[in-house]
This record gives structure tokens, C-alpha cells and sequence, in this order.
């Protein structure tokens, strides 16, 4: 028998995934916004970036297109001034990729601000997995390589839709990999969809680190790297990442539908921290959820009410939360901008 | 046109991607390593680990096959109780899973202990490029999906040698995602390679952190997580991780030849720390690259010489450093197993 199995060594446990009794941070404003972005280096490539996402946005803008912006997977923070060292957040990004993929069934045209090696729409279905993209393959009768019997059907359906995303140039890719580079490239690209107007959504599930390191202070740490030899050890100082949401809201993109995401461990706390944030940062609409049963229920939460979504025992295994999610999203981005019109 | 592309976020720099300025840290003794196992959790799946490990390699020596561990990835160090947030090392696993490949088509079983969704042998050729897997596909003349002319050939012949290692049982792999669970692995399989004596190999290519976060300060860690609320930062103390390669060649596996890598940006300083390395912790074989042309050449540092291994101008893009690394490993190997029969 083959021996190619995987031990599953990266699973976070439920029970204690995330510390929530830290308070929050106060919210951002202009003045830590302009410090930030001032006082911390844009991504080399990020003209490059404002520069397709314009394109798209004009593309789109008119053809009439309601676009959404996903975001998806975890940031990092270095801790010196390369890459080869970083605090990461666990996110494989099954929830923003999934998403992008009900949103493109629905008409919209999606910018996917994901993280680098993170999971995408269409492919996810084969990446990821214990399974090797090789086993997927089979020889076919004349002795050729093929796609196996199993998989191919609905491995066509999947490159079928794929494909039709492309040919339509319904799906921008835009990646990131460090706290920094989201931020510079979520402003720029809030600022490029704020000529939509109400027909652009926002819909912000990457996990984005609440610390970092500034660039400011890149050369202390590696004073810091020297000084640990005297004891062994290594010591590293974060700081709060600005809480920018509320500049989002405010200036980035005001006239857009805003849906943010919250991850608790703890049932009695989740529906309280999602009223809490949109009390913060005054948007539209917080999706909670809990770790634990994250994939079968979420939360909606706005200012005016309250409603779970959940898959029911009978749904089949191939039945995804995002399924009910992606639907009622639009059907409130479409209340929205009949009550802005 | 489609705008499926990806901008490059997260190459390291090569000026500066290691800061070798400061000295290593002490070589383990027998005191580090009964302290380091001893105050530190095996992880919950080393029996199974070691039962497979253990099978596998009962089969080689009846076969009389001869054995290599082949270690890959980067180590992570989670930074608190659950693995939301860690520290990371970057590696994409590119020469392990590479050097894997050639030691099977050398006649090696192997042992593949990587960083869970690392690289992997042979599907390393289609994961982690910019090229979407259902890339690879079109659809047929009768309608149904294949695998693209211009694909199958070549995958054809990887996806023969994929089948190849996993029929005969060749290649087994191994996960780990934290240094802890590194450590504890490489430690049991190495004992458990012991037995192979002078057949067993050891190249360890795994990108492995220096320090770490002892589980007795992971409570500690917590209150520091509410302490730095006061100023709004995190500190985060790590220790350094134990020098473990001079427990491995005396006492984990005596008998094996032990290969280790050492990767540098400065020229200058190579040759001296791939020399350093073999006078600290008694091995037989440091194969030393810079991170700049790591591609390109290594240099074997033994204690009787220093020899590089070049790729000429003339090779193809299609010709790998590793396809002049492992038979030159393989042919020392050979001379350690006969000056020790």
C-alpha cells in the first residue's frame, strides 16, 4: 500500500484559538492615518496595482457591473528588514475564496485581495488537499494521461466557471503577503472603488494582524538581534496595527457597502463584539461567526437586527455556508443602494 | 485579456535576507537535549509518526535498499497556546522536495520530513507557480476535459515517476508545521534510521528557526498579552532553539552520514561557517550555497576538501543544481558505507 499520508500537524484548536480578553484598540483617526501611511513604506509594486485595479473598476463601472472587493487569507509581520522571518495569522483563506466564488455566480465583478499562496476561487477545489494535484490523473486507454474517471465531470464544471470568469475579466488577483502591504493596497484600492458610489462592496474577511513592527524602528530590532546574545534570548516589540476601518468608512470609499467579519471562540461574547464594531466604525454590516462551526453558521449583524444563517442536518457535505451568505450580502448591498439612490 | 495575474509580494531581498553578524550559539550537550525534550510536549501524532517511520524503514533494510531523510520547509514558533498566530521562517521547501526526487531516481527510499504544504516531490512542477492548476486543462474534441497538448507529455512522465515511488513504496512523507514538532520527529526518526548503520542518510535541508517559545512561558506569554494593552504593545521573549546536530551524529544516529546546509549572503563569510559547522558538530558534510545563486552553484565542504558544483552557462533552464548535488552526496555516501564496512 502506498505510504504518501499526511499527519495533520496545523490545526488550531477550538477551545482557545484566540485570547478575546484584551480590550480593544481605540479606532483610528485621520492623525493615525496619515502617521501610518507617512511614516511606513508603500509596497514597491503598488502603483502597478492601482493602476489594473483602475482598470478594472473603469471596465466595469461601465458596463454597469456591481463590484465587490474580498479580501482573504492572513497578513504577516516581518521581524528585520527581509523576509526570511515573520509572525504569521493562520488563515487559509477558504471563507474569502469561496466567497469570491458566489459573488462571480451572482453577477459581480470581484477584486481578490488575497494572500500570496493562499486559497483561490476555482482552484481551491484541488489545493490544499492531503490529495496530490498528480493523483487527479490517470492513462487512458490509447495510454495517454488523462484526467481520471472520478474527478473529471466535476472537475469540468469547475474549470467551466473558471474560465468563464476569465473570459469576461469578471476576476482581478491582487496579492499581498505582509500587514503593511494589505493596508497600502486596501486604501488604494478603497480609494480607486470609491468612483462606484454605492455599487461597490467591500467585503473584508482577511485575518490582518493587530501588531506590527514599524519601519522606523527595523534597525532597534536588529540592535535588539546583537543584544540577545548576551542572554540567548531574542526580544521583539510590536505595535497596535491602526485600527482603520472607521477611515474606510469615513474617507477610503464612503459611498460603499461596508461587511466586516468577526472570529470568536465564545458564543455569549460574539453577538456583543459584532455590535460593538459597528458601533466603532459606523458601517453597514458584521458577519460573526465562531470558530468552531464557522463553515455550518453565521451571524448577520446590522443596526437594525439580528439573523442567523445556518446549513440544515440535511444538506448534503457539498452544501457551503457561503451558499446562504453570498446571497443575502447582495440582497442587502441591493437595499443599499436603493436607499442611497 | 485576462487580468489573472499575480504580483510578486514576497521574494526576499538578497542584500540583507540573513543577518549572520552575530555568533552561533553553543553546541547542545546531553544536559541541553534531556532538558529541551524533557520541559517540552512531543506532539500528539509522534507514535504514529515513529510506527510509520519505523515500518518503512524495516522494509528498506530488508530490502536492502539504502535509506535518506531528506528534512524541508521552514519551522514555525507559535506565539501563544493555539496556532493563530507564529512565527515563521521562509522557505518554500524548493530543495528538499527537489533533492528528494533525484534520490529516487538514484534507487533511495526516502523519507520526506517537510513543512506541511511545503513543496513536494513531483507535484512540486504544479503547485506554488503562478499558473492556476485548471490551467493545465482545455477541453477535448469530443467536449470532455483533458489535460492541455502543450501539458501532457511532460506531465505524463512526472506523473509516471510519482506512481513509480508510490508503488514500490519509495517515498514517505512526513508533515510537520512548528520547530517543536521538528525536533521531537527528527529526533525519533533519526533513532529509528540507526539501525540502518552506515545505509542510512541524513540531509537536512529544512529551514529551522533559532529560537523558540518554551510551552512552560506560554502562560506567561498571555500575560503579557494583557500587560502590553497598557502601552498598546506586544512583547514577545523567545529563547534560543538547542544546537541539536552534535546529539545527532553521537548519539541519535551514530552510524549515519549527515549532511547539513548552511546558507549565507556574503561570499567572504561562506567558506568559513560551512568549516566552523563541521569542527562544532563532528559531521561529515556541509553543502554551503548563498542565497543569491543558490540555483546556481553550492560548494561541498568536508573535512578534507572544499569543491564547487557549478550549473554552465550552456545548461538549459530545464537543469537543476540538485541533479549535480545528490550524486555527488550519493558517491560520498558510497565512500563513508565502504571506509566503515
Amino acid at each position: 500500500m502506498p505510504q504518501l499520508r499526511q499527519i495533520h500537524t496545523s490545526q488550531p484548536s477550538t477551545s482557545s484559538a484566540i485570547d478575546r480578553s484584551v480590550p480593544d484598540f481605540p479606532v483610528a483617526a485621520v492623525d493615525d492615518e496619515s502617521h501610518y501611511f507617512a511614516s511606513n513604506e508603500p509596497p514597491e509594486y503598488l502603483d502597478e496595482l492601482v493602476k489594473e485595479a483602475q482598470c478594472f473598476v473603469d471596465e466595469h463601472k461601465s458596463k454597469g457591473n456591481k463590484v465587490v472587493l474580498v479580501t482573504s487569507g492572513g497578513t504577516t509581520v516581518p521581524l528585520e528588514n527581509n523576509t526570511v522571518r515573520f509572525i504569521d495569522n493562520f488563515s487559509a483563506g477558504t471563507r474569502g475564496a469561496t466567497s469570491a466564488e458566489y459573488f462571480l455566480e451572482e453577477g459581480y465583478a470581484v477584486i481578490f485581495l488575497h494572500r500570496e499562496f493562499s486559497l483561490l476561487p476555482y482552484s481551491r477545489h484541488y489545493s490544499h488537499t492531503t490529495n496530490c494535484f498528480l493523483d487527479y490523473m490517470a492513462e487512458g486507454k490509447d495510454g495517454s494521461l488523462v484526467i481520471a474517471d472520478k474527478y473529471r465531470d466535476e472537475m469540468h464544471q469547475v474549470w467551466k466557471k473558471y474560465n468563464e470568469a476569465r473570459d469576461k475579466n469578471l476576476l482581478l488577483l491582487l496579492p499581498f503577503t505582509t500587514v503593511n502591504q494589505y493596508l497600502f493596497s486596501l486604501r488604494a484600492i478603497a480609494q480607486v472603488m470609491d468612483t462606484l458610489g454605492t455599487s461597490a462592496l467591500l467585503y473584508l474577511a482577511a485575518a490582518v494582524s493587530d501588531f506590527f513592527i514599524p519601519v522606523s524602528r527595523m534597525p532597534e530590532h536588529k540592535i535588539q538581534a546583537q543584544d540577545h546574545m548576551e542572554g540567548g534570548k531574542l526580544v521583539v516589540n510590536l505595535d497596535p496595527v491602526p485600527k482603520f476601518l472607521r477611515r474606510l468608512v469615513d474617507n477610503w470609499a464612503p459611498g460603499a457597502m461596508i461587511t466586516s467579519f468577526k472570529l470568536e471562540t465564545d458564543k455569549d461574547l460574539l453577538l456583543r463584539k459584532c455590535t460593538q464594531s459597528l458601533e466603532r466604525y459606523h458601517h453597514q454590516l458584521v458577519i460573526g461567526n465562531l470558530l468552531q462551526t464557522r463553515k455550518k453558521e453565521v451571524v448577520f449583524v446590522t443596526n437594525t437586527k439580528q439573523q442567523w444563517y445556518r446549513l440544515k442536518d440535511g444538506d448534503g457535505e457539498n452544501k457551503e455556508i457561503e451558499s446562504l451568505i453570498i446571497p443575502a450580502v447582495i440582497q442587502q448591498h441591493d437595499e443599499y443602494i436603493k436607499n442611497h439612490a
